[in-house]
Protein backbone atom coordinates (compact mmCIF):
# COMPACT_ATOMS: atom_id res chain seq x y z
CA UNK A 1 0.00 0.00 0.00
CA UNK A 2 1.45 3.23 -0.97
CA UNK A 3 0.06 6.80 -0.58
CA UNK A 4 0.70 10.47 -1.83
CA UNK A 5 1.47 13.49 0.04
CA UNK A 6 1.39 16.34 -1.50
CA UNK A 7 3.12 19.16 0.78
CA UNK A 8 5.92 17.77 2.62
CA UNK A 9 6.05 20.73 5.37
CA UNK A 10 6.10 20.91 9.49
CA UNK A 11 3.49 18.80 9.43
CA UNK A 12 3.63 16.70 5.75
CA UNK A 13 7.48 15.87 6.64
CA UNK A 14 6.78 14.13 9.74
CA UNK A 15 3.22 12.34 9.23
CA UNK A 16 5.34 10.97 6.32
CA UNK A 17 8.11 9.40 8.42
CA UNK A 18 5.62 8.36 10.99
CA UNK A 19 3.30 6.60 7.85
CA UNK A 20 6.85 4.94 6.48
CA UNK A 21 7.50 3.73 10.25
CA UNK A 22 4.13 1.91 10.10
CA UNK A 23 5.01 0.68 6.80
CA UNK A 24 2.60 2.41 4.82
CA UNK A 25 4.89 3.67 1.62
CA UNK A 26 4.76 7.28 1.06
CA UNK A 27 5.40 9.06 -2.34
CA UNK A 28 5.68 12.32 -1.60
CA UNK A 29 6.00 16.13 -3.25
CA UNK A 30 7.19 19.66 -2.69
CA UNK A 31 9.02 22.46 -3.40
CA UNK A 32 11.84 22.35 -1.07
CA UNK A 33 14.50 20.06 -2.27
CA UNK A 34 15.75 19.51 1.15
CA UNK A 35 12.26 17.65 2.36
CA UNK A 36 12.11 15.63 -1.06
CA UNK A 37 15.89 14.68 0.22
CA UNK A 38 14.18 13.98 3.71
CA UNK A 39 11.59 11.58 2.11
CA UNK A 40 13.56 9.86 0.39
CA UNK A 41 16.57 9.09 2.85
CA UNK A 42 13.40 8.02 4.81
CA UNK A 43 12.97 5.29 2.35
CA UNK A 44 10.17 7.42 1.09
CA UNK A 45 10.04 8.10 -2.59
CA UNK A 46 9.86 11.86 -3.93
CA UNK A 47 7.73 13.25 -7.23
CA UNK A 48 8.36 16.44 -8.90
CA UNK A 49 5.07 17.21 -10.52
CA UNK A 50 1.48 15.64 -9.79
CA UNK A 51 1.46 13.59 -12.82
CA UNK A 52 4.73 11.77 -11.77
CA UNK A 53 3.10 11.32 -8.32
CA UNK A 54 0.03 9.93 -9.79
CA UNK A 55 2.40 7.26 -11.85
CA UNK A 56 3.79 6.10 -8.64
CA UNK A 57 0.79 5.07 -6.76
CA UNK A 58 -1.16 2.24 -6.69
CA UNK A 59 -4.94 2.30 -7.88
CA UNK A 60 -7.14 3.37 -6.50
CA UNK A 61 -5.09 5.92 -5.62
CA UNK A 62 -5.11 7.80 -1.69
CA UNK A 63 -3.53 11.43 -1.70
CA UNK A 64 -3.02 13.41 1.34
CA UNK A 65 -2.89 17.24 1.19
CA UNK A 66 -0.71 19.18 3.36
CA UNK A 67 -0.80 22.42 1.42
CA UNK A 68 -1.64 25.89 2.84
CA UNK A 69 -5.45 26.74 3.43
CA UNK A 70 -6.00 29.27 0.12
CA UNK A 71 -4.96 29.10 -3.11
CA UNK A 72 -2.68 26.66 -3.04
CA UNK A 73 -4.92 24.20 -1.98
CA UNK A 74 -7.49 25.41 -4.44
CA UNK A 75 -4.56 25.02 -7.36
CA UNK A 76 -3.67 21.51 -6.28
CA UNK A 77 -7.26 20.30 -5.75
CA UNK A 78 -8.60 21.63 -8.88
CA UNK A 79 -4.90 19.69 -10.98
CA UNK A 80 -6.28 16.46 -9.40
CA UNK A 81 -9.93 17.15 -9.73
CA UNK A 82 -9.09 16.90 -13.65
CA UNK A 83 -6.28 14.06 -13.69
CA UNK A 84 -7.72 11.68 -10.62
CA UNK A 85 -10.49 8.80 -11.60
CA UNK A 86 -13.11 6.87 -9.68
CA UNK A 87 -12.42 5.43 -6.29
CA UNK A 88 -9.30 7.67 -6.19
CA UNK A 89 -9.23 9.57 -2.99
CA UNK A 90 -8.02 13.26 -1.84
CA UNK A 91 -7.64 13.96 1.78
CA UNK A 92 -7.68 17.81 2.60
CA UNK A 93 -5.37 17.21 5.85
CA UNK A 94 -4.80 21.03 5.88
CA UNK A 95 -7.02 23.90 7.79
CA UNK A 96 -9.00 24.24 5.13
CA UNK A 97 -12.43 26.51 5.91
CA UNK A 98 -15.49 23.88 5.70
CA UNK A 99 -17.30 25.90 3.49
CA UNK A 100 -14.48 25.43 0.92
CA UNK A 101 -14.49 22.09 1.89
CA UNK A 102 -18.25 21.88 1.18
CA UNK A 103 -17.75 23.31 -2.05
CA UNK A 104 -15.29 21.15 -3.57
CA UNK A 105 -16.78 17.71 -2.32
CA UNK A 106 -20.10 19.67 -4.73
CA UNK A 107 -17.05 19.87 -7.10
CA UNK A 108 -16.27 16.21 -7.41
CA UNK A 109 -20.29 14.90 -7.19
CA UNK A 110 -20.00 12.59 -10.67
CA UNK A 111 -16.16 12.17 -10.90
CA UNK A 112 -16.30 9.30 -8.50
CA UNK A 113 -13.13 10.74 -6.71
CA UNK A 114 -13.94 10.18 -3.19
CA UNK A 115 -12.90 13.30 -0.31
CA UNK A 116 -12.45 13.32 3.22
CA UNK A 117 -11.26 16.26 5.02
CA UNK A 118 -8.82 15.67 7.72
CA UNK A 119 -8.67 18.10 11.02
CA UNK A 120 -5.61 17.51 13.05
CA UNK A 121 -4.37 18.48 16.45
CA UNK A 122 -1.47 17.60 18.37
CA UNK A 123 1.72 19.91 16.62
CA UNK A 124 4.79 18.73 14.87
CA UNK A 125 5.33 16.52 17.55
CA UNK A 126 2.13 14.76 17.05
CA UNK A 127 2.86 14.76 13.22
CA UNK A 128 5.60 12.77 13.83
CA UNK A 129 4.56 10.48 16.93
CA UNK A 130 0.81 10.30 16.93
CA UNK A 131 -1.87 12.83 16.11
CA UNK A 132 -5.49 13.66 17.27
CA UNK A 133 -7.07 13.64 13.36
CA UNK A 134 -11.15 14.48 13.20
CA UNK A 135 -12.14 13.58 10.14
CA UNK A 136 -15.04 13.60 7.64
CA UNK A 137 -15.42 11.09 4.57
CA UNK A 138 -17.39 10.20 1.73
CA UNK A 139 -19.21 6.82 2.96
CA UNK A 140 -17.27 4.64 0.15
CA UNK A 141 -14.18 6.49 1.77
CA UNK A 142 -14.64 5.57 5.30
CA UNK A 143 -12.82 2.09 5.51
CA UNK A 144 -9.42 3.38 3.40
CA UNK A 145 -9.53 6.72 5.42
CA UNK A 146 -9.61 4.31 8.82
CA UNK A 147 -6.75 2.30 7.44
CA UNK A 148 -4.48 5.11 7.20
CA UNK A 149 -5.67 7.73 10.06
CA UNK A 150 -5.29 4.74 12.64
CA UNK A 151 -1.80 4.36 11.50
CA UNK A 152 -0.79 7.98 12.47
CA UNK A 153 -3.07 8.73 15.26
CA UNK A 154 -2.51 7.95 18.82
CA UNK A 155 -4.43 5.16 20.19
CA UNK A 156 -8.27 6.67 20.50
CA UNK A 157 -6.91 10.04 18.79
CA UNK A 158 -8.93 9.41 15.67
CA UNK A 159 -12.59 9.95 14.83
CA UNK A 160 -15.10 9.86 11.75
CA UNK A 161 -16.88 12.42 12.14
CA UNK A 162 -19.59 11.99 9.77
CA UNK A 163 -19.91 13.62 5.79
CA UNK A 164 -17.26 15.40 4.16
CA UNK A 165 -16.96 19.52 6.18
CA UNK A 166 -17.42 17.25 9.72
CA UNK A 167 -14.00 17.11 9.95
CA UNK A 168 -12.46 20.48 9.48
CA UNK A 169 -15.81 22.09 10.86
CA UNK A 170 -14.69 20.39 14.13
CA UNK A 171 -11.29 20.95 14.08
CA UNK A 172 -12.36 24.80 13.33
CA UNK A 173 -14.05 24.82 16.61
CA UNK A 174 -11.35 23.10 18.27
CA UNK A 175 -8.73 26.10 17.63
CA UNK A 176 -11.83 28.53 18.70
CA UNK A 177 -12.14 26.55 22.00
CA UNK A 178 -8.32 26.50 22.27
CA UNK A 179 -8.00 30.51 21.75
CA UNK A 180 -10.48 30.95 24.79
CA UNK A 181 -8.75 28.56 26.82
CA UNK A 182 -5.40 30.22 26.05
CA UNK A 183 -6.52 33.83 26.84
CA UNK A 184 -8.34 32.35 30.08
CA UNK A 185 -4.68 31.31 31.29
CA UNK A 186 -2.66 34.45 29.65
CA UNK A 187 -5.36 36.84 31.95
CA UNK A 188 -5.05 33.93 35.05
CA UNK A 189 -0.81 34.72 35.19
CA UNK A 190 -1.62 38.65 34.34
CA UNK A 191 -3.66 39.07 37.52
CA UNK A 192 -0.44 36.84 39.26
CA UNK A 193 1.56 39.11 37.55
CA UNK A 194 0.11 42.47 38.48
CA UNK A 195 -1.09 40.95 42.12
CA UNK A 196 -0.35 41.48 45.62
CA UNK A 197 2.11 38.43 45.55
CA UNK A 198 5.47 36.64 44.10
CA UNK A 199 4.99 33.27 42.63
CA UNK A 200 7.52 31.32 40.45
CA UNK A 201 5.23 30.69 37.60
CA UNK A 202 7.05 27.43 36.28
CA UNK A 203 6.34 25.99 39.77
CA UNK A 204 2.48 27.40 39.88
CA UNK A 205 2.22 25.51 36.42
CA UNK A 206 3.95 22.73 37.32
CA UNK A 207 1.70 22.13 40.52
CA UNK A 208 -1.66 23.16 38.38
CA UNK A 209 -0.97 19.99 36.45
CA UNK A 210 -0.60 17.68 39.34
CA UNK A 211 -4.05 17.49 40.29
CA UNK A 212 -5.63 20.63 39.76
CA UNK A 213 -9.13 20.97 37.55
CA UNK A 214 -7.05 23.08 35.02
CA UNK A 215 -4.53 20.41 34.14
CA UNK A 216 -3.70 19.76 30.94
CA UNK A 217 -1.56 19.99 27.79
CA UNK A 218 -2.02 23.75 27.61
CA UNK A 219 -0.64 24.14 31.26
CA UNK A 220 1.87 22.12 30.41
CA UNK A 221 3.50 23.89 27.62
CA UNK A 222 2.62 26.96 30.40
CA UNK A 223 5.22 25.12 32.69
CA UNK A 224 7.75 24.69 29.99
CA UNK A 225 7.52 27.87 28.71
CA UNK A 226 8.05 29.57 32.32
CA UNK A 227 10.83 26.80 32.86
CA UNK A 228 13.00 28.10 30.21
CA UNK A 229 12.26 32.16 30.88
CA UNK A 230 11.01 32.44 34.46
CA UNK A 231 9.00 35.79 33.27
CA UNK A 232 9.07 35.46 29.41
CA UNK A 233 11.42 38.56 29.16
CA UNK A 234 12.92 38.08 25.49
CA UNK A 235 8.90 37.56 24.10
CA UNK A 236 6.50 40.63 23.58
CA UNK A 237 3.28 39.89 24.45
CA UNK A 238 1.70 40.29 20.96
CA UNK A 239 -0.68 37.27 19.83
CA UNK A 240 -0.73 36.92 16.18
CA UNK A 241 -3.40 34.57 14.88
CA UNK A 242 -3.69 32.10 11.62
CA UNK A 243 -7.29 31.92 11.01
CA UNK A 244 -9.01 29.63 12.65
CA UNK A 245 -10.43 31.28 15.78
CA UNK A 246 -11.72 34.48 13.46
CA UNK A 247 -13.08 32.09 11.19
CA UNK A 248 -15.31 30.28 14.73
CA UNK A 249 -16.66 33.51 15.59
CA UNK A 250 -17.67 34.06 11.58
CA UNK A 251 -19.58 30.50 12.45
CA UNK A 252 -21.16 31.99 15.58
CA UNK A 253 -22.53 34.65 13.72
CA UNK A 254 -24.13 32.94 11.01
CA UNK A 255 -25.21 30.40 13.29
CA UNK A 256 -26.22 32.79 16.34
CA UNK A 257 -24.17 31.10 18.43
CA UNK A 258 -23.32 33.18 21.61
CA UNK A 259 -19.68 32.59 22.43
CA UNK A 260 -18.55 35.85 23.42
CA UNK A 261 -15.17 34.22 25.48
CA UNK A 262 -13.74 32.89 22.01
CA UNK A 263 -15.22 36.22 19.84
CA UNK A 264 -13.19 38.40 22.86
CA UNK A 265 -10.19 35.84 22.77
CA UNK A 266 -9.57 36.64 18.68
CA UNK A 267 -10.09 40.18 19.60
CA UNK A 268 -7.86 40.31 22.38
CA UNK A 269 -5.42 38.91 19.47
CA UNK A 270 -6.10 41.92 17.38
CA UNK A 271 -5.73 44.39 20.62
CA UNK A 272 -2.44 43.16 20.98
CA UNK A 273 -1.24 43.95 17.95
CA UNK A 274 -1.63 47.46 18.07
CA UNK A 275 0.53 49.27 20.11
CA UNK A 276 -1.06 52.81 20.06
CA UNK A 277 -4.95 52.04 19.41
CA UNK A 278 -6.79 54.10 17.57
CA UNK A 279 -10.07 53.62 20.01
CA UNK A 280 -7.80 54.72 22.71
CA UNK A 281 -6.91 57.84 20.80
CA UNK A 282 -11.11 58.01 20.60
CA UNK A 283 -11.63 57.46 23.62
CA UNK A 284 -9.17 60.15 25.31
CA UNK A 285 -9.85 62.40 23.28
CA UNK A 286 -13.63 62.17 24.66
CA UNK A 287 -11.98 62.31 28.17
CA UNK A 288 -10.33 65.20 27.52
CA UNK A 289 -13.15 67.23 25.21
CA UNK A 290 -15.71 66.90 28.18
CA UNK A 291 -14.05 66.32 31.47
CA UNK A 292 -10.38 68.15 30.93
CA UNK A 293 -9.12 65.29 31.50
CA UNK A 294 -4.97 65.20 30.78
CA UNK A 295 -4.42 63.02 27.13
CA UNK A 296 -0.71 61.90 26.49
CA UNK A 297 0.77 63.04 23.63
CA UNK A 298 2.34 61.08 20.71
CA UNK A 299 6.10 62.11 20.93
CA UNK B 1 1.28 13.35 65.08
CA UNK B 2 -2.12 14.19 65.55
CA UNK B 3 -3.90 17.24 63.56
CA UNK B 4 -7.64 18.63 64.36
CA UNK B 5 -10.06 19.07 61.39
CA UNK B 6 -12.90 21.45 61.96
CA UNK B 7 -15.55 20.72 59.43
CA UNK B 8 -15.61 17.37 58.23
CA UNK B 9 -18.01 18.56 55.24
CA UNK B 10 -17.97 16.77 51.39
CA UNK B 11 -14.11 17.79 51.76
CA UNK B 12 -12.81 17.76 55.68
CA UNK B 13 -14.31 13.83 55.95
CA UNK B 14 -12.54 12.44 52.69
CA UNK B 15 -9.68 14.70 53.88
CA UNK B 16 -9.66 13.65 57.23
CA UNK B 17 -9.95 9.70 56.38
CA UNK B 18 -6.79 10.20 53.32
CA UNK B 19 -4.65 11.61 56.95
CA UNK B 20 -5.82 8.69 59.06
CA UNK B 21 -4.51 5.82 55.94
CA UNK B 22 -1.30 7.81 55.82
CA UNK B 23 -1.21 7.10 59.90
CA UNK B 24 -1.68 10.92 60.75
CA UNK B 25 -4.54 10.62 63.17
CA UNK B 26 -7.58 13.03 63.03
CA UNK B 27 -8.98 14.87 66.14
CA UNK B 28 -12.21 15.81 63.88
CA UNK B 29 -15.48 18.18 64.69
CA UNK B 30 -18.56 18.67 63.00
CA UNK B 31 -22.35 19.58 63.28
CA UNK B 32 -23.29 16.50 61.71
CA UNK B 33 -23.69 13.44 63.78
CA UNK B 34 -23.06 11.00 60.45
CA UNK B 35 -20.13 12.63 59.81
CA UNK B 36 -18.81 12.16 63.19
CA UNK B 37 -19.27 9.15 62.93
CA UNK B 38 -18.09 7.92 59.65
CA UNK B 39 -14.59 9.64 61.14
CA UNK B 40 -14.58 7.18 64.47
CA UNK B 41 -15.40 4.02 62.12
CA UNK B 42 -12.32 5.57 60.30
CA UNK B 43 -10.23 5.32 63.10
CA UNK B 44 -10.48 9.05 64.30
CA UNK B 45 -11.36 10.72 67.33
CA UNK B 46 -14.47 13.40 67.13
CA UNK B 47 -14.85 16.25 69.69
CA UNK B 48 -17.96 18.15 70.33
CA UNK B 49 -16.60 21.12 71.02
CA UNK B 50 -13.63 23.25 70.06
CA UNK B 51 -12.26 23.12 73.63
CA UNK B 52 -12.96 18.95 73.50
CA UNK B 53 -10.84 19.28 70.21
CA UNK B 54 -7.66 21.83 72.11
CA UNK B 55 -7.68 18.86 74.71
CA UNK B 56 -6.94 15.76 72.25
CA UNK B 57 -4.00 17.35 70.16
CA UNK B 58 -0.52 16.84 70.67
CA UNK B 59 0.99 20.47 71.46
CA UNK B 60 2.20 22.35 69.52
CA UNK B 61 -1.53 21.21 67.90
CA UNK B 62 -2.30 21.96 64.49
CA UNK B 63 -5.74 22.47 63.28
CA UNK B 64 -7.11 22.58 59.64
CA UNK B 65 -10.31 24.41 58.64
CA UNK B 66 -12.52 23.11 55.87
CA UNK B 67 -15.47 25.20 57.09
CA UNK B 68 -17.90 27.37 54.73
CA UNK B 69 -15.86 31.04 54.23
CA UNK B 70 -17.59 33.96 55.42
CA UNK B 71 -19.04 34.05 58.97
CA UNK B 72 -18.50 31.00 59.98
CA UNK B 73 -14.64 30.76 59.22
CA UNK B 74 -14.85 33.60 61.04
CA UNK B 75 -16.35 32.77 64.11
CA UNK B 76 -14.19 29.77 64.15
CA UNK B 77 -11.15 31.56 63.58
CA UNK B 78 -11.90 34.19 66.44
CA UNK B 79 -12.43 31.52 68.83
CA UNK B 80 -9.36 29.86 67.96
CA UNK B 81 -7.29 32.63 68.59
CA UNK B 82 -8.67 33.37 72.04
CA UNK B 83 -7.56 29.33 73.18
CA UNK B 84 -4.79 28.53 71.31
CA UNK B 85 -0.95 29.08 72.86
CA UNK B 86 1.82 29.96 70.85
CA UNK B 87 3.45 27.89 68.14
CA UNK B 88 -0.41 26.60 67.10
CA UNK B 89 -0.87 26.43 64.02
CA UNK B 90 -4.27 27.24 62.18
CA UNK B 91 -4.54 26.03 58.32
CA UNK B 92 -6.99 27.40 56.77
CA UNK B 93 -7.76 24.68 54.01
CA UNK B 94 -11.42 26.64 53.24
CA UNK B 95 -11.98 29.56 50.09
CA UNK B 96 -11.45 32.17 52.36
CA UNK B 97 -10.71 35.83 50.53
CA UNK B 98 -6.97 36.28 50.61
CA UNK B 99 -8.16 40.08 52.03
CA UNK B 100 -9.71 38.28 55.25
CA UNK B 101 -6.70 35.73 55.39
CA UNK B 102 -4.32 38.89 55.27
CA UNK B 103 -6.54 40.40 57.99
CA UNK B 104 -7.01 37.48 60.51
CA UNK B 105 -2.65 37.00 59.74
CA UNK B 106 -2.81 40.14 60.99
CA UNK B 107 -4.77 39.70 64.20
CA UNK B 108 -2.49 36.63 65.11
CA UNK B 109 0.60 39.18 65.37
CA UNK B 110 1.63 38.77 68.63
CA UNK B 111 0.13 36.14 70.19
CA UNK B 112 2.93 33.56 68.42
CA UNK B 113 -0.04 31.77 67.11
CA UNK B 114 1.55 30.35 62.98
CA UNK B 115 -1.18 30.64 60.29
CA UNK B 116 -1.28 28.92 56.95
CA UNK B 117 -3.66 28.97 54.01
CA UNK B 118 -4.49 25.87 51.50
CA UNK B 119 -6.27 26.68 48.27
CA UNK B 120 -7.17 23.22 47.02
CA UNK B 121 -8.22 22.01 43.51
CA UNK B 122 -9.27 18.40 42.54
CA UNK B 123 -12.52 18.39 44.01
CA UNK B 124 -14.23 15.56 46.39
CA UNK B 125 -12.04 12.60 44.89
CA UNK B 126 -8.83 14.65 45.13
CA UNK B 127 -9.22 14.78 48.73
CA UNK B 128 -10.15 11.40 49.50
CA UNK B 129 -7.27 10.14 47.27
CA UNK B 130 -4.73 13.12 46.71
CA UNK B 131 -5.26 16.80 46.14
CA UNK B 132 -3.69 19.57 44.63
CA UNK B 133 -2.72 22.05 47.08
CA UNK B 134 -1.20 25.26 46.93
CA UNK B 135 -0.45 26.61 50.38
CA UNK B 136 1.29 30.55 51.63
CA UNK B 137 2.02 29.85 55.30
CA UNK B 138 4.32 31.65 57.98
CA UNK B 139 7.81 31.20 57.72
CA UNK B 140 8.17 29.20 61.09
CA UNK B 141 5.50 27.02 59.87
CA UNK B 142 6.61 25.74 56.59
CA UNK B 143 8.09 22.27 57.78
CA UNK B 144 5.38 21.10 59.24
CA UNK B 145 2.53 22.88 56.95
CA UNK B 146 4.72 20.13 54.36
CA UNK B 147 4.85 17.47 56.32
CA UNK B 148 0.90 17.37 56.48
CA UNK B 149 0.17 18.45 53.00
CA UNK B 150 2.78 16.04 51.46
CA UNK B 151 0.80 13.14 52.73
CA UNK B 152 -2.43 14.47 51.41
CA UNK B 153 -1.28 15.79 47.96
CA UNK B 154 -0.75 13.70 44.94
CA UNK B 155 2.96 13.34 43.89
CA UNK B 156 4.05 17.06 42.33
CA UNK B 157 1.04 18.32 43.37
CA UNK B 158 1.90 20.85 46.13
CA UNK B 159 3.36 23.75 46.32
CA UNK B 160 4.39 26.38 49.14
CA UNK B 161 3.49 29.39 47.67
CA UNK B 162 5.12 32.17 49.49
CA UNK B 163 3.87 34.05 52.59
CA UNK B 164 -0.04 34.00 53.87
CA UNK B 165 -2.55 34.76 51.91
CA UNK B 166 -0.51 33.66 48.30
CA UNK B 167 -2.16 29.95 48.47
CA UNK B 168 -5.39 31.55 48.53
CA UNK B 169 -4.97 34.15 46.12
CA UNK B 170 -3.75 31.54 43.21
CA UNK B 171 -6.46 29.02 44.85
CA UNK B 172 -8.83 32.26 43.46
CA UNK B 173 -6.85 33.17 40.14
CA UNK B 174 -6.87 29.14 39.35
CA UNK B 175 -10.58 29.26 39.78
CA UNK B 176 -10.81 32.10 37.42
CA UNK B 177 -8.80 30.28 34.92
CA UNK B 178 -11.51 27.26 35.22
CA UNK B 179 -14.12 29.63 34.44
CA UNK B 180 -12.60 31.08 31.35
CA UNK B 181 -11.77 27.48 30.48
CA UNK B 182 -15.10 26.22 31.37
CA UNK B 183 -16.82 28.89 29.25
CA UNK B 184 -14.69 28.00 26.08
CA UNK B 185 -15.50 24.30 26.02
CA UNK B 186 -19.36 25.12 26.44
CA UNK B 187 -18.88 28.36 23.89
CA UNK B 188 -16.96 25.12 21.85
CA UNK B 189 -19.81 22.83 21.78
CA UNK B 190 -22.54 25.29 21.53
CA UNK B 191 -21.29 25.71 18.15
CA UNK B 192 -20.95 22.02 17.21
CA UNK B 193 -25.11 22.16 18.51
CA UNK B 194 -26.07 25.09 16.16
CA UNK B 195 -23.55 24.13 13.26
CA UNK B 196 -24.42 22.52 9.92
CA UNK B 197 -23.22 18.62 11.08
CA UNK B 198 -24.19 16.10 13.55
CA UNK B 199 -21.57 14.78 16.23
CA UNK B 200 -21.95 12.20 18.71
CA UNK B 201 -20.24 15.11 21.52
CA UNK B 202 -19.40 12.07 23.63
CA UNK B 203 -16.55 10.72 21.34
CA UNK B 204 -15.59 14.34 20.08
CA UNK B 205 -15.00 15.03 23.78
CA UNK B 206 -13.13 11.82 24.35
CA UNK B 207 -10.85 12.11 20.65
CA UNK B 208 -10.30 15.58 21.84
CA UNK B 209 -8.66 13.85 25.19
CA UNK B 210 -5.87 11.99 22.67
CA UNK B 211 -3.26 13.89 21.62
CA UNK B 212 -5.48 17.13 20.98
CA UNK B 213 -4.12 20.58 22.40
CA UNK B 214 -6.98 21.28 24.37
CA UNK B 215 -6.61 17.60 26.07
CA UNK B 216 -7.08 18.03 29.95
CA UNK B 217 -9.04 17.18 33.13
CA UNK B 218 -12.10 19.61 31.75
CA UNK B 219 -12.72 18.15 29.16
CA UNK B 220 -12.21 14.61 30.10
CA UNK B 221 -14.77 15.71 32.22
CA UNK B 222 -16.89 16.68 29.09
CA UNK B 223 -16.74 13.54 27.88
CA UNK B 224 -18.04 12.03 30.76
CA UNK B 225 -21.19 14.04 31.05
CA UNK B 226 -21.86 13.33 27.42
CA UNK B 227 -21.25 9.53 28.01
CA UNK B 228 -24.31 9.69 30.76
CA UNK B 229 -26.41 11.94 28.90
CA UNK B 230 -25.55 12.31 24.70
CA UNK B 231 -27.75 16.10 24.79
CA UNK B 232 -27.55 16.90 28.16
CA UNK B 233 -31.38 17.15 28.24
CA UNK B 234 -32.16 17.28 31.60
CA UNK B 235 -29.80 19.81 32.68
CA UNK B 236 -30.73 23.65 32.46
CA UNK B 237 -28.45 25.81 31.01
CA UNK B 238 -28.32 27.71 34.06
CA UNK B 239 -24.52 28.47 35.60
CA UNK B 240 -24.57 29.21 38.99
CA UNK B 241 -21.16 30.09 40.46
CA UNK B 242 -19.43 30.21 44.43
CA UNK B 243 -17.37 33.23 44.69
CA UNK B 244 -13.94 32.85 43.31
CA UNK B 245 -14.60 33.84 39.80
CA UNK B 246 -16.41 37.28 41.40
CA UNK B 247 -13.28 37.52 43.44
CA UNK B 248 -10.93 37.53 40.83
CA UNK B 249 -12.95 39.63 37.95
CA UNK B 250 -12.37 41.97 41.38
CA UNK B 251 -8.93 41.49 41.66
CA UNK B 252 -8.64 42.41 38.02
CA UNK B 253 -10.35 45.81 38.96
CA UNK B 254 -8.48 46.38 41.98
CA UNK B 255 -4.87 45.44 40.27
CA UNK B 256 -5.60 46.90 36.64
CA UNK B 257 -5.52 43.70 34.63
CA UNK B 258 -6.97 43.27 31.49
CA UNK B 259 -8.71 39.79 32.10
CA UNK B 260 -12.01 40.42 29.61
CA UNK B 261 -12.24 36.52 28.89
CA UNK B 262 -12.55 35.73 32.84
CA UNK B 263 -14.97 38.81 33.38
CA UNK B 264 -16.96 37.76 30.75
CA UNK B 265 -17.36 34.21 32.09
CA UNK B 266 -18.37 35.34 35.23
CA UNK B 267 -20.72 37.78 33.26
CA UNK B 268 -21.64 35.15 31.61
CA UNK B 269 -23.11 33.13 34.59
CA UNK B 270 -25.23 36.06 35.86
CA UNK B 271 -26.72 35.96 32.21
CA UNK B 272 -28.06 32.56 32.74
CA UNK B 273 -29.73 33.16 35.66
CA UNK B 274 -32.23 35.25 34.18
CA UNK B 275 -34.82 33.52 31.83
CA UNK B 276 -35.91 36.96 30.95
CA UNK B 277 -32.83 39.64 31.12
CA UNK B 278 -33.96 43.26 31.85
CA UNK B 279 -31.05 44.52 29.39
CA UNK B 280 -33.16 42.62 26.64
CA UNK B 281 -36.43 44.15 27.48
CA UNK B 282 -35.15 47.67 27.17
CA UNK B 283 -33.07 47.02 23.99
CA UNK B 284 -36.19 45.71 22.46
CA UNK B 285 -38.12 48.48 23.55
CA UNK B 286 -35.27 50.95 22.22
CA UNK B 287 -35.60 48.71 18.79
CA UNK B 288 -39.31 49.51 19.01
CA UNK B 289 -39.14 52.90 19.68
CA UNK B 290 -36.79 54.44 16.44
CA UNK B 291 -37.51 51.36 13.76
CA UNK B 292 -40.85 50.24 14.81
CA UNK B 293 -39.63 46.66 15.22
CA UNK B 294 -41.84 43.74 16.54
CA UNK B 295 -41.40 43.11 20.27
CA UNK B 296 -42.33 39.93 21.97
CA UNK B 297 -45.04 40.45 24.49
CA UNK B 298 -44.87 38.68 27.92
CA UNK B 299 -47.85 36.13 28.33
Amino acid sequence: MNVGIIGLGKMGLPLSLQLIDRSINVVGMDQQEEAMNALREAGGQAATSIDELLNKLETPRTIILLVPAGDITESVFQELREKLSPNDLIIDAGNAHYRDTLRRHEQLKETGILFADSGTSGGVSGARNGLCAMVGADEQAAERVKEIFEAITIEDGFLLTGGVGSGHYLKMIHNGIEYGMMQSIGEGFELLEKGPFEYDYHSVADMWNHGSVIRGWLMELTAEAFKEEPKLDSIKGVMHSSGEGKWTVEAALDYQASAPVIAMSQLMRYRSLDENPFHGKVVAALRHQFGGHAVEKNE
